[in-house]
């Protein structure tokens, strides 16, 4: 199985604060929680609140604020997440223009706040301004020049590498969790695996600061996953402020599910795409409350944003980010040195990344610009065409026109970045700092998309007697749109990394405001899909969660062999047989042993070794606790006491030892199959129930036990053997 | 339970095909399906499949072709969907003109299509052009004046009581299944409910043509709901062409949630807000796969309803019905009479409507006109404000003004057709015809919302240094903007009704195209949402599905009482016990009795009546089917012939009668829960993996059988004994 050394290096873990002695009803690290016992638990004290509330008027005050308290966490959630998404774009803003230059009236100024403030600027050139000045004239006093240009390329350099190196050393000291994208791991997290620190204050805390640093250094990465996992971690803060969430980790992930769904509402500006990815992509318990409290989450977390943002009508301002990867690589030789291996990529990125334009500035202004088409009077490069002096139409309208020397020029570079970016994203990805997905898979599929976009226009333009262009490309008329190639691009390429389809296209349209184009946006993500599923079923996160080996029970895998739940079972044939308790034979020192001799969670109970007839099943931590509590405060109870789980013990005569009796702690209501259950029914069962064991019997008769890792144990080896049944799923 | 005649009144159910012998793995009508044997069944048939295919070319191929099927099936559903909504459009378009007048080119052109084809048609007035005649200018040669008005009036009213009878009169003859909306009874047997005939052909062909005729006459009814049940025949008759489809109610399922998408995606050119819909609102069993699956047949029906349409690119042009209701009403006197019932509606519908230029146009362009804006040049009463002659911005940015007499009449008009619509809808709802649930109730909304915003619009104008106005209201300003407010009313009204949330919204912005106010309509959906929820928990389909008592378990609603499957077993105290079947001491002749004298689905089989541990359990049908097989065709079975459900019957002496081995029909996987295991449990296990009945058991001994009734009955009961514990769900 997993831990923590493996999957994140050794390190100072604030937050592992292991709990000495185990409370009866919590789970260890490491573990799977079991869905229906913490639903049936809220229920209990659900009952308890509700049986309360009919006593006084303060008991009943007491249970309506519980009643409202799911929507007040999703509140302080939204309020939070929108609030650290605002700050986290003031800060990336003002220090991703510091590499440049600095504003001489507050230094604290972005480069547009700055020339904002200033009334010198003019319209037409709002990016120049007198109190903006680059390093090179605030330091030598010349802003052009080779010796200017060495002296802003240097400083650019030494700017990211402070940043990077800051980063990385923060998150490797404090919060070794902090680093990745956070979504697999937040996904295992809500199937009910149970990682602690995870989602702690300190991860919360330097993920943020490393999160600024790390984009304002122009790494090749996106801050959209690590968003999500900021919010998770508001999520899990709130949720320990009420006793409903923190101590069920059923509740408490269903406000994970939520918060996840603010994250990304805060990423994009995107609420219902948030709400969407929570539900496709991330969520395991998704129920339809979960849907409404995730609602208004993302929509408290975007609104808050908006309030924040002190530029912001235009959705594409909340867009504020760099680049990041669709590959995976496990590790390189690199990467045992994780602070070296941060500099140097950051070092290469820097270096290669300045003198070209569209690598240079931020990824979401060239995601923007490769979206947008050209009016008349565009003056960005890729909008130089060849206009016809006798055009008379309005400005909106603009037909198709031959490429001038700049869009011939922007295609060289758009193809160089192109080529920079997939393959610097390659070894950023997997670096010990916090990095997202969505931005650097969109970059690359826009600047794609939008190189094809006007190739075709292009080649309409010059061939307009051809069969494919004759229909509808007339001289005159404009019949290529490559902003909209470059939006299809965008949304194929971010559809085939992480294989959503529905939350994906309407990310896409939030983003874009391109409702019209909804149809192409669609088709593309379809497409997308069916192509990468041909070379492979699974999406990053799914494959980074298969390289982690958590123990994650994918809704999406279809299992379908025709094993039968005797043949996962344990104990196999030629193996020890099953450990069971007696419901009144054994004695607490044979209790204790089995106890010392082995590790499993629980124990079935049966009416004797002989008839073998289940009758519950005792949790391992639980025995240990009434064992020991018995021990020390119930006069009587000795090593060789009878344990007792039926529900009147007999009289015992009168020189025999104090019985320990233990119906209260024994699960009446055991999950059983039979042996001749098919395993897909199983899988099915632990799929939808959230189990994490189940007994095998026949006739009554125990025969067995399946836990959870049995099951994904048995998935992997029916996969392994039989890899292309696959493709009929 | 229910009965066909309870619900629909009889009929010559054209449909209703009952099968004379029942096959193995069918269901009876009216009963519920297992969804775990129906998925264990398609296993099997996959793995049959998958292993042939390594056989021979061929049969890879076929695999190949099964594997494809499912995309097939929602490309054909897409298809036929989209074509018939745009039939439906075309159809409703020309025949809701025919009340008014005819074109005398061609008779079958509507009002738009005439002009559109006629060369004397100006651009300011597209709407008169001499080949489009009212019925008073073709009959008496006169467009104008008392008697003019009279005939056009007498006219309108005579066409649409025609097509409100024959709507009806088609619908009672040939379809009974064919009224109302259908979306709670598609939402049963989306949850497992068999109603044969429901989805048939003859109700497809029905429905579609009444829809046509009830939407052209003019009564208080929207065509959305019946296009997710035309859809949902779509799907049907498309399943039926496919073994893997139409021999697994499971999986048929799954393509229906599929077309019910691919219906609302449709009604409303938005075809993600019907994925979501349908996962949101109609759907049981949503797997990621049946998500992926909507997606497509949506996008395809929108692309082809988009293809079709002649008119075009605006998205409001998919949406051309009338009204309907949300309020509802079980019965009244004239309801046993459905025919004078829909005549003397229609009467009184088309007798008030004529006269209020709200009421007499349809209601898609009442909304259009309600969200729309006034621009400068608007030329609709709505819009007739006192402008500033010395005005001289841009027509786009229009301050507010004070309203001139237009608005003031518009105003009163609003007023009596909410009245109007509010009341007539109450009576409408219900009728033995195709009935839609969505633009009335939006309509209503929009009315409102608009007469909301006109007036705070004037009170801003006349009142800007009020302290709610003065922050933003500067005079000169565009501060308040009354075509929003329609367009948040009509979002809260559909939400109350029918308590959507998220798909709501995806709905109204993308039929309007608003991605700006998705805060607002975010806001008002949560806040329609929670009112309603004070007056009850239960949405229009909910009510609809309760009053109707279809056994639909509910996922939203939470079981959260105390009980245990012991108190909700069958055998209760004092009854008979359960009838069990022994493995190996019952004759064929006790068997035939014990099906004779009960009417159970089945029987459990058990070791023996001493013991009674459980092994299995037999389907009735299939005991009936083997008995009377082997009754014919295996020599030597007779009456007193022993039936074996072991593996292996004991060798018997010679003169003995031929056993009867029955183990292949043994479910050897039954489900059981014990008698402790709280009913919370039971009934979230019998939610989510859709069983049809679970046997109880005590340390392996078998006490009892809880059926989906039983649990059905027993949440009512909890309920009404309790039902202010609702409100801490």
């Amino acid at each position: 199985m997993v831990n923590a050394g493996d999957m994140n290096g050794s390190g100072n873990l604030m937050d592992f604060l292991d709990e000495p002695f185990p409370d009866v009803g919590t789970y260890g690290d490491f573990h799977t929680i079991d869905w229906l016992r913490e639903k049936s638990r809220d229920t209990d004290r659900h009952r308890k609140i509700t049986s309360k509330s009919k006593e006084s008027i303060w008991e009943f005050i007491k249970s309506l604020l519980d009643a409202w308290s799911g929507w007040v966490v999703m509140l302080l959630i939204g309020l939070l997440a929108g609030t650290l998404a605002g700050v986290i774009d003031l800060a990336v803003d003002w220090m991703t223009d510091l590499k440049e230059g600095v504003c001489l009236s507050a230094f604290w100024y972005s480069h547009e706040q700055c020339c904002w403030t200033s009334n010198e600027t003019t319209f037409d050139d709002r990016d120049k301004c007198p109190l903006w000045q680059k390093w090179s004239e605030l330091l030598v006093n010349q802003s052009e020049g080779a010796s200017a240009y060495i002296l802003n390329y240097f400083l650019y350099i030494m700017w990211a590498l402070s940043f990077a190196f800051l980063a990385v050393s923060l998150v490797r000291v404090f919060a070794p969790y902090a680093c990745g994208s956070g979504i697999p791991e937040i996904k295992t997290i809500l199937s009910g695996f149970i990682i602690r620190g995870y989602l702690g204050k300190w991860t919360l805390l330097i993920k943020t600061v490393t999160l600024v640093l790390v984009v304002s250094s122009g790494l090749s990465l996106g801050k959209e996953g690590p968003l999500v996992h900021v919010a998770c971690c508001c999520g899990n803060f709130f949720s320990s402020l009420f006793s409903k969430y923190s101590k069920n980790e059923g509740k408490r992930r269903e406000v994970l599910s939520a918060a996840a769904a603010a994250g990304v509402s805060v990423a994009f500006g995107a609420p219902i795409g948030g709400v969407l990815f929570s539900l496709e992509e991330v969520s395991y318990y998704f129920p339809l409350k979960t849907l409404w409290r995730s609602f208004f989450a993302a929509l408290v977390a975007a609104f808050t944003l908006r309030s924040i943002n002190p530029f912001g009508n235009s959705r594409l301002v909340l867009f504020y980010v760099e680049y990041h990867t669709p590959w995976r690589r496990k590790t390189t030789r690199l990467g045992k040195y994780p602070v070296l291996e941060v500099i140097v990529v950051t070092a290469i990125t820097a270096i290669i990344a300045y003198p070209n334009p569209y690598t240079r500035r931020s990824t979401s202004e060239l995601i923007s610009e490769l979206f947008n088409d050209c009016g008349a009077l565009e003056s960005s490069q890729l909008c130089d065409y060849i206009n016809d002096p006798n055009m008379t139409r309005p400005v909106d309208d603009i037909p198709d026109r031959p490429a001038g020397i700049g869009v011939y020029t922007a295609m060289w570079q758009l193809a160089l970045a192109l080529i920079f970016k997939i393959i610097i994203t390659i070894f950023t990805f997997g670096m010990k700092i916090p990095s997202g997905l969505f931005i650097p898979s969109m970059a690359v599929g826009a600047m794609a998309g939008r190189m094809v976009g006007i190739g075709v226009e292009q080649l309409a333009y010059h061939h307009h007697d051809w069969i494919i262009f004759r229909n509808w490309c007339r001289p005159g008329a404009d019949c290529v749109t490559p902003g909209l190639y470059a939006m299809v691009g965008a949304a194929a390429c971010l559809g085939g990394v992480t294989r959503m389809t529905v939350s994906l296209v309407v990310i896409m349209f939030e983003l874009t405001g391109g409702l019209e184009y909804i149809v192409p946006l669609m088709a593309a993500a379809v497409t997308s899909k069916w192509v990468a599923d041909a070379f492979g079923k699974e999406g990053i996160y799914e494959a980074h969660i298969h390289l982690n080996g958590y123990p994650f029970l994918d809704a999406k895998d279809e299992f379908t062999h025709r094993t039968l739940a005797t043949d996962v079972m344990r104990p196999r044939r030629g193996e020890p047989p099953l450990s069971v308790l007696t419901q009144d034979s054994m004695t607490v020192e044979d209790v204790e042993t089995l106890i010392k001799e082995t590790d499993y969670n629980g124990f079935p109970v049966v009416v004797s070794k002989d008839s073998e007839r289940l009758i519950g099943f005792a949790q391992r931590r639980e025995l240990i606790l009434a064992i020991k509590n018995a021990r020390q405060r119930q006069d009587g109870v000795v090593s060789n006491s009878i344990m007792y789980f039926t529900e009147d013990p007999p009289e015992l005569p009168a020189n025999s030892p104090h019985p320990l009796k233990l119906r209260r702690i024994l699960n009446l209501s055991p999950f059983t199959v039979t042996d001749h259950t098919p395993m897909e029914t199983v899988v099915d069962i632990f799929r939808k129930l959230g189990l994490r064991q189940c007994l095998v019997t026949r006739s009554g008769r125990l025969l067995g036990i399946i836990t959870k890792k049995d099951v994904l144990r048995h998935m992997a080896q029916m996969a392994n053997q039989d890899p292309e049944s696959i493709m009929f799923n």
